[in-house]
């Protein structure tokens, strides 16, 4: 097997798009997909001060190392999220994003769920009844949050985050299997900023398969965590996942075409635009001031507030 | 396992619905749920004229007997196809459909497609481009035709075909993992008959489970052709079928949920109407008079008379 492009040793072979590339080709190719994805879904400009949400993981690391080399200005958002699952999992996931960005002279944010809020993701979840038996909800909901909070706060123009096609296929999957409308219309490689308290959320790896992320980290000496969340074992987007790497294997370009198509669908007019709108119909949290779908408190203030002061009631009540 | 009726000794465990039933239960219950299926989505009325599509396999003819016990008044179109494939698959087929006729002294027009077109369908496949390697495009081209055009001379109110959940759930499969946006659109239990040249469509075994179908068949004592199409193997069709039982198996109900809420997706207004218009933009056939999406002659009629033409020219050319 030989890299398409010198002739060489080819390090890895891309069924998908029936292309074998050397490591050197391989580091160069995978930005300038990078690029062609920003400039297709007019994504970011080289004016835009960005945001970037870093797990510590390949994807969000890899994204960085890309969008540093192709000169954009990102700043790093890392939120601690105390989770242990007998590996530590945050308190290391945090050390290779602090690393990272060290060793490049990049700045990162971070923050800290249990200081800022007073209670860890897991702590969170023990006491709602949101995803009762996994954190994944809670973790979810509260990352979005402060996400948003933090880019909106500071003025950045954008959002990033690290989703890969394989991710981003899977939550297709998902909300097809259930044709859950409203997500349908608002998925995509950006959601725009139109509704109020809402920062534009872009996801510019959207077309990049998991594997050849792992490839660029690995080749291009990104050191990552690579153990998953602890309490990704047994979810639901890993069961579609392995449902979409079957249909890959078979069908090698399955994934992307099934996205790509999606797109496709959207941009000619598939979905009705009332639907839109009513998927749109939005309220502002008196709390704090991000979007939410019904009047009231925003699902994660309920979370962190209501929920709380129900429970105090509750005891007292007990009492 | 008892049934959950009668407290008898079950034949059918049935999880996507938590329900066992003994062999009189369950000879009852399809019935039953496939009139709350003509209810439901307004397929039919006790007035209506019917054509049913026999193919001689188990739908289709458990679909007659049920509309029979129903009280409908169906006749039976058996489509001879001239398909061989070394099990004698046509002939086989008309003797177990024109039997089950006779035998309940139901009326079954019989239309041979190389009596009535000179040409048998493999002998069209060997002679077309469209679907080079398989039948099976020209066969589905071939039968909605002859269905149609009878359906329309003889004033049929409604075309049924036997189509149950599984068929359903992989067409649906197939049409979102390209998100062919035509298809989705004009995909359910009843096709309206909104074009010129076209009848009325419907689907009254939509909501039932292939497995379910063949321990009707079984039970009732209803004779049919075992064998699937010689040309249906390794078709996408069965391969979506498998990805799908695969999904069911581990979360019993998922193809119903998936076709359930994608038809509770379309009620609920997901598609553009403009998209529907758009797909709707339909010229009639010169030559047959059904609808066509360009204009000129029908595929069918193109295949049929104009590909023949250019044979004939291609062989004067090449003299």
């Amino acid at each position: 097997m030989h890299c398409q492009k010198c002739g060489e040793k080819a390090v890895i072979n891309m069924r998908q798009h029936k292309l074998s590339l050397c490591k050197s080709h391989f580091l160069d190719w995978v930005p300038d997909q990078v690029e062609r994805s920003i400039v297709r879904y007019r994504m970011l400009t080289h004016h835009d001060h960005l945001l970037l949400a870093v797990s510590g993981g390949k994807d969000s690391l890899s994204l960085w190392d890309i969008l540093f080399r192709l000169g954009y200005s990102v700043d790093g958002l890392y939120i601690g999220l105390g989770i242990d699952g007998g590996v530590k999992y945050s308190e290391n996931s945090l050390k290779y994003a602090l690393n990272f960005a060290r060793d490049r002279n990049l700045f990162l944010h971070v923050i800290d769920v249990q200081a800022e809020y007073g209670e860890t993701v897991p702590m969170m979840t023990m006491r709602t009844l949101r995803g009762r038996n996994k954190p994944c909800s809670v973790c979810g909901l509260a990352k979005r949050h402060v996400m948003n909070q933090l880019a909106r706060s500071q003025g950045y123009d954008a959002l990033l985050t690290g989703h890969n096609l394989d991710d981003e296929a899977a939550i297709l999957f998902g909300n097809t299997l259930n044709w859950v409308g409203s997500y349908l219309i608002h998925q995509g490689p950006v959601l725009e900023a139109d509704r109020p308290g809402l920062v534009r959320k872009v996801k510019p790896l959207c077309r990049m398969y998991e594997r050849e992320m792992a490839a660029y980290a690995l080749l291009g000496g990104i050191q990552y965590i690579q153990e998953e969340c602890p309490h990704a074992v047994g979810s639901t987007s890993i069961y579609y996942k392995e449902i979409l790497n079957k249909l890959e294997a078979d069908r090698p370009g399955a994934k992307l075409s099934f996205y790509l198509s999606f797109l496709q669908a959207k941009r000619d007019g598939l979905f009705s635009p009332t639907a839109d709108e009513r998927a749109e119909s939005v309220h502002s949290c008196p709390k704090c001031g991000q979007s939410t779908s019904a009047p009231g408190l925003c699902a994660f203030c309920r979370m962190f507030f209501k929920d709380k002061d129900q429970l105090v009631l509750d005891q007292v009540d007990g009492l």
